[in-house]
Parts: C-alpha cells; sequence; structure tokens
C-alpha cells in the first residue's frame, strides 16, 4: 500500500500538543514546526504552542491533513483518533500504551475497528514513533535522539521494540548506524511489518532493510513479503523471543504470541533473509550491507599489522558451522613476492598477511592494493590499529584511500576493524563517512563480511 | 619460581636507552625515570637521559640490578644480553623482533642458550614487554597508553600477543577493563605463561588471570599450572589459533606450533578453566570476575525497563547448547506483588522484570532490590537505559547503590547492561568504578554472567 502520506506528509496534526518542555506532545510539535511541516497542534486550553495557531479540537482541523499523531494517554487517545479518522485523515500514529500489552485488549480492539471502518490506518499504539531522513520527519519522544540524516545513511530500521529502536537512532544520531527511515511498530494492531518491508523495497533512497521482531505477522505472508523485499534488496532480521521464556516474556510486554522460531529460523534463510542473533549484529551487518559492494565469492583476504589480530580473525573466517562457508584466499607466488617488495622481506604474506608492527603508512596502503588485486581474494577483512611507531594520524586517511580504491576500482569489498583507544569509535565513523564499514572488533567485523557473502549467495541463486 | 626482580625491581638498566623521543629506548628510560626506579641507561655515546648517567658499556653497570630491559636490534641484543647476564642480572626483557617468527630460529637459540648457562632469566625477545601496577613498572613502548592503574584493577593478564596487549592496555588505561599487571610473552622461549601464572597465583593483589594464549607450553604442564591457579582464583583464556589456516598462521607469526585445539579445547574446562572465544568475550569475562561475587546458582532474574532487551536477554540466558546451563528463576507470588506494589500494578514481574518507560527513579531501585531477595535469584542481570521520561542523570547513581546493596547485603553479584547513546562507555565505566561490572550490550552482560556461574560450579565441584 502506498505510505507515502504517513511518511513524507504534508500537514501534520500532533492531538494532544504541549507546550510543556519535555512533554511527549511538546516533543513531537517543536520537531515537526522546526522541520518544516505544517503542524496544527490540537488542545482543548492552548492557543499557541512553538509558534502555531493550537486547534480545540480534531473536529477543527483542516482539509487535507495527511498524519495525526496522537500523543495522549491510551483512554482519551482512542475517540481523538476516531475523530481524525471521521475528520478524513488516512494515518494516525498512537503513541500510548497501556493497551494489549498492559490488559487494555479491549479498547485496542476498539481503536483498531473503529479506524479500520473509516479507512484509516493506524501505526501502534504503543510506539516510539517513525522519523525519515528523506522527508525530515520525526515523531519521536526519546530525547537524546537528534539524528539529523545527513550521513550517507541508507538503511530502514523497523522495530517492534521501542527500546531496540531507541539504541538504533542514538547509535545512528552519532554517526555509527547509517539509517535513513525508522518505523516503531508497536503493538502492530494494523500497519505491520509486511505493509513497511513493501514499502522500504519500492524505496530508492534506502538500500537495505533491518527488521527486529517479538513476533511475526502471519508467518508465510512475512516470508513472502520478506522475499519480495530481499530480491530487491538485503534484509536483515532480528527474531527475537527464540527461547521458551522469552516468549512467554513476549506474550506479557507485547500481548502477541512469539512465532514458533523453530519453524521460522530455518525458513528465513530459504527466503533470503539475513540472520543476526543479537542487536549489535544486526546493526553490524545492516551497515557492511549498505556501505560495501557485494563480493564475487566466499574467499577471504585478511590483511592487518598485528599477528594476534590475524591470527583471531582467520579462526572466526573459518570457524565451524559458521554459514555460509568462508575460505581464506590463497595469495599468488606473484601477489606475495610484490607484498615483500612493496614491505619488508620477513613480513608473513600467505594469507593473513601481517605487515607487522614495523610497517610505515605508505607500505600499508601499497601492500592492501596489492593483496586486494589478487585474482583469489574476494572480500578483504582489514584490520589497523594506530599503536605502531609508523602508523600515526596519516594512517587513517592513506587507510581510507587505499580501501576506496579497493572498492571503486577492482569492485571488492573491503571489511575494516579498527582499534585506537578511546579514539576507536571516532575512527570507525570516520571510516563510515568514507563509505567502509568499520568495527571496534576483530570477530564483529568477520561476522559483517560473513553477511557480504550471504547476500552474493543468495543473489547468485537467484541468478542476480 | 620467584619473579619478584622481575616484576618489582629496584634498578633497573635500559641497554639500548636513547634521548631521542618516541624511540622504543627513550619511552621506555623515560617511563621508568617517571616511577621513580633507579635507572641505568647503557649507550656507547650518550652522556645523560631524562637526568641519569648514562653508562657506556653493560659491563660499567653497578650490582644489583635486578633487571636489564634491552631495547636494541635483534643482532646487537643477543651480547648486550649476555653481558647483562654476566653481570649478574637475573631477569633480562628482549624487546626486538627479528628471531624465530621472522627465521632467526638460531639467533634465538644463541640468545636462549647462553643466558640459561648464566643462570639469567629472559621475557620475550619479540615482547611487548610488561607492567605492574604495585610496583609502578611499565615497559611498554606503546605511546598511547597511560595505565596509571588507579582504579579498582585486580586482573592480571598475560599475553602471547601484542596487539592483544595492546588492546587490554589500551582499554585498562581509560577505565575499561579492571588491570593489574600485564605480561607480553613474546615468542617465550624462556620464561612462559607457566611461570607467570604460578607468580598470579600467589599474588593478593590479583583475584583474576587472563590469558591470551597462540601456542600453549607444553599442553600437560600447562593445563596442571592452570589447575593449580584456578584452585585460587579464576583463569579467563583465550585460546586463539584454533582453526587449520589460523594453526599456520601461528606458526609463521610466533615461528611455534599452535597446539591442537580438538584436544586441549576440551580439557580447559575439566580443568577449571573459563574459556573466551574472543578478545572482548575474554576482557568481559575477566571482568565479571574481577568485580563480582561468584553467586551460589544457576538461576538468572533479568531486570529491565524495556521490554526488548528484556526478550533478548532471555534470548542469551537460555541460548541452547551454551554452557554451563542457567534457567531463568522463578520469583515468588509475594515478590512479584511487591514489585507491582512499589511501581505500578501492570508492570511484567514473572522475569523477566520489565517496569516499563514510565518507571521512575526510586521505583527501579526499590524493585530491584525487591527481585533481588527472592530466593530462587542466583544472580541478576538487569539493565537500565537512559532515554525513558523518568530516567534521567540521578538514575546510575541509584541504580548503583541498589546494586552495591544486592552484593553487599545479599550477597548475589549483580551484572548490568546500559545503554546510553554516546555516553555509553562512561556509564560503564561509572559502574566500574562502583565495583559493578557493566556492559553496553546484552548479549555481552550475559555472557559475562555465565562465566560467573560457570566459576561457581567449578568452585562446587572443588568444594570451596
Amino acid at each position: 500500500m502506498d505510505l507515502t502520506r504517513l511518511l513524507s506528509p504534508k500537514r501534520v496534526a500532533v492531538v494532544g500538543a504541549s507546550p510543556k518542555p519535555g512533554k511527549v506532545g511538546e516533543i513531537v510539535t517543536r520537531q515537526l514546526v522546526e522541520a518544516g511541516f505544517e503542524v496544527y497542534p490540537v488542545h482543548p486550553k492552548e492557543t499557541v504552542i512553538h509558534g502555531r495557531k493550537v486547534l480545540s479540537r480534531v473536529e477543527d482541523l483542516p482539509d487535507g491533513v495527511d498524519l495525526a499523531v496522537v500523543t495522549l494517554g491510551a483512554q482519551r487517545a482512542v475517540p481523538a483518533a476516531v475523530a481524525a479518522a471521521d475528520r478524513g485523515i488516512p494515518f494516525v500514529v498512537v503513541v500510548a500504551g497501556g493497551f494489549r500489552e498492559a490488559g487494555g485488549a479491549d479498547l485496542e480492539a476498539e481503536l483498531v475497528g473503529e479506524l479500520r471502518k473509516r479507512g484509516t490506518r493506524l501505526l501502534g499504539p504503543n510506539t516510539l514513533g517513525l522519523m525519515d531522513a528523506r522527508s525530515g520527519l520525526d515523531t519521536l519522544f526519546v530525547q537524546h535522539v537528534r539524528f539529523d540524516g545527513t550521513g550517507p545513511g541508507r538503511i530502514a530500521f523497523i522495530s517492534q521494540s521501542g527500546s531496540v529502536g531507541t539504541e538504533a537512532t542514538a547509535l545512528a544520531s552519532w554517526g555509527g548506524l547509517e539509517l535513513a527511515s525508522f518505523i516503531g511498530l508497536g503493538n502492530k494492531s494494523d500497519l505491520s511489518e509486511l505493509d513497511f518491508l513493501e514499502h522500504y523495497a519500492s524505496r530508492e533512497d534506502v538500500d537495505t532493510i533491518m527488521l527486529y521482531l517479538e513476533t511475526v505477522s502471519g508467518g508465510r505472508p512475512f516470508l513472502e513479503a520478506a522475499r519480495r523485499a530481499a530480491l530487491t534488496k538485503p534484509v536483515v532480521v532480528l527474531k527475537a523471543g527464540r527461547s521458551g521464556s522469552a516468549a512467554k516474556a513476549v506474550a506479557s510486554h507485547t500481548g502477541s504470541l512469539a512465532g514458533s522460531y523453530r519453524v521460522l529460523g530455518g525458513a528465513f534463510r530459504q527466503f533470503g533473509l539475513v540472520q543476526a542473533t543479537s542487536d549489535e549484529e544486526m546493526m553490524d551487518m545492516a551497515n557492511a550491507l549498505a556501505l560495501a559492494p557485494v563480493p564475487r565469492g566466499n574467499k577471504v583476504g585478511i590483511f592487518t599489522p598485528a599477528g594476534g589480530f590475524g591470527v583471531m580473525a582467520v579462526d572466526e573466517t573459518e570457524q565451524e558451522g559458521a554459514w555460509p562457508k568462508m575460505v581464506m584466499a590463497r595469495p599468488s607466488q606473484t601477489t606475495q613476492k610484490a607484498i615483500k617488495e612493496a614491505s619488508f622481506p620477513f613480513v608473513a604474506t600467505g594469507n593473513p598477511v601481517d605487515l607487522t608492527a614495523s610497517v610505515t603508512v605508505d607500505m600499508y596502503a601499497q601492500s592492501l592494493k596489492i593483496f586486494a588485486s589478487d585474482p583469489d581474494v574476494d572480500i578483504l577483512v582489514a584490520g589497523i590499529f594506530f599503536s605502531p611507531a609508523g602508523l600515526g594520524e596519516p594512517t587513517a586517511p592513506a587507510m581510507a584511500d587505499a580501501a576506496r580504491w579497493v572498492v571503486d576500482e577492482l569492485g571488492k569489498p573491503v571489511v575494516m576493524f579498527v582499534f585506537d583507544g578511546e579514539r576507536t569509535f571516532d575512527r570507525t565513523r570516520y571510516f563510515h563517512s568514507r563509505g567502509l564499514p568499520a568495527y571496534p572488533s576483530v570477530r564483529r567485523a568477520v561476522r559483517a563480511a560473513r553477511a557480504l557473502v550471504e547476500r552474493s549467495e543468495f543473489l547468485r541463486r537467484h541468478g542476480s
């Protein structure tokens, strides 16, 4: 279905708008006004909020309002949402909790039923809200999130959890997640991941979809929607509530039954979903899929100035039982000789390439290019740490230049791991800004690389 | 053997001392002078370095030097080390690479043989050095590490990798790892993990030992040394070089054969070693073991203001195949009623306890204590994020107070996970300073909790 008026509205009503700093109705109004939307605050007594004339009743709203964000408590939210539907508003977001997840199943059924009769679609209730970099829409009421959408964000995140949503949007707001759009599904009593999968699959400014789900809408319909999306772009999913007690916790927390993971989990792979096992892994994989090209195969080159990191990277690459299988590339004698000539005769060149702590920046950048050019290398996992004497401040740009050359000229992905003490996060952010996925741990980098190989295998199976 | 003169020397010679900032011989000299040791720089031409009179030859050193740090290149390091041994110095550290790991096996054999004849013990060659908070010794030449040992550090780290050593000491220097002492084993051609396991097992200022190994010295002797240590304090080990290609990389990087992981891996558990599978996990586990008490059993209580985090925590707790098994505690009806009375009637109290985003700081702290007091809860995994309106700045101290009460009054461990956007690391550091292990992810917190349960099972098997 067409979600344009929900995600790129022109006229937005805030029912429950408030002048009181920190209140949800205040935060939402302010953000909408600052982003330049036509905002219509609704409040029975106020006259002006954030410079906008307040309407005392929903019934007074003008024609053509695209979206109503209802920030009232559960009991008052229902008649307000129905009034918005009566005014012909096609989309309503109900923020309040206190519905099915907290003993209010009847109230939720009433809300959904009345809106459905009127042809109005509902996001929520019990939702963190939504945000979209393309339109500037941001109804999130989590105060410390200031997502400006200026990064190279091309990830859309559909989340059934407000807390994981908060984590992701916070990470995005300081440059750690390349987010373009976010949907908090809340209780998803009407609009669900099925609708948003379809929407994001068709959007050109989104090239990776990330999903956090505790319950799955419909089983088979979900898998089919996910596959349709996966044929156009990578879809990473974290299905939480896998264990028995977790499924019970999901029931108590969302008011829904968690899907049977045993049945679903096996199907995910078959339907082309890249499956994450934790929130961090989900975001790591999505960053790699959003930033790096898909490799031609599963042969990994590992490149590092530090033996220990190289050994750990090989352990992760060849980890038993990990899927899809990745193998160590075998660089030719010519490649190995060229690396030694570009650096030192004593360095290890057999893969992992270990240039040792004696390396200089130029040697490092040059050897990276030589290694990546070997025909047996499909994907490069390259590490860097800033302690060796030769690897100081100019290292990051030089490494990024070399890695970009590998991506742009050879079309091969480069996934980086980076250590620089307390500056580590700033370093990963720098590499992100150069379009290179970067991680503060060897394991996380290799797992992100595996997501790229998985995507490559899916595309090969489907003839792309 | 007695390593006192190595780790707490009075008189230290630096053979290869240099006045040139950034050179290894300069960094080491400076650090030793600043820490107040009696330092004897040796250099053929210089007269004074960092305020200390320079001796032109090793032969000129006074009697009673405890330790010689040799910072010369491989070829010149060998005669220098031998001269130090001739001068009766009991411990020599050889920093240089260029030995067995780089085609110099003969040179290394000469070094070891000559020192052995003279009864001098060798750390290295090819070592990052060592550092000890108790004595103030710090011969690490990695420039950005400034480890001051002022934290509650009680972890000793024995590392066969300089790069993992750098990672750990960097993390320690900004409060993320509770380090008391560090040994870079280098090529461990004389002193090995066996010696340092014995040393740290007997030290009262160390209560957790962390080991990163690529090769194992002697197989059975290692396991027996580890068990002796494990009977006194927890020993966490990361054995890298597990896969086939990784073992080859180890051979090239260290000049030694990696032990067969299939044989060793199974024995680790039996001998009481807590086994980590990545560098990050190793440090996470060590922090928990160093900071938290050992639980009485394996029943986990999960406590959070956020449903999604609770669901993920349960998934991790009940993860199939994970060892040791952990189960979800079942709080009594009395406990559950008391939590509802202390917070809201609609919160989930069955475990995970999910207080929802409506919670206030007081409710949070009070409910944590009630939940922890339930007799079925052995260990608490408690999450916090700072976004809900009620959980602002006063949350961290209130939570820490409540968690300390649980530890001090009930004797139960509390492991925390913390989310606060870009301030997350500062938050985890704050909880560390209160003696509480804290992690920026649910998975990492639960895995650290599992290490505590594993320690508890080992101690129960051994009657402590």
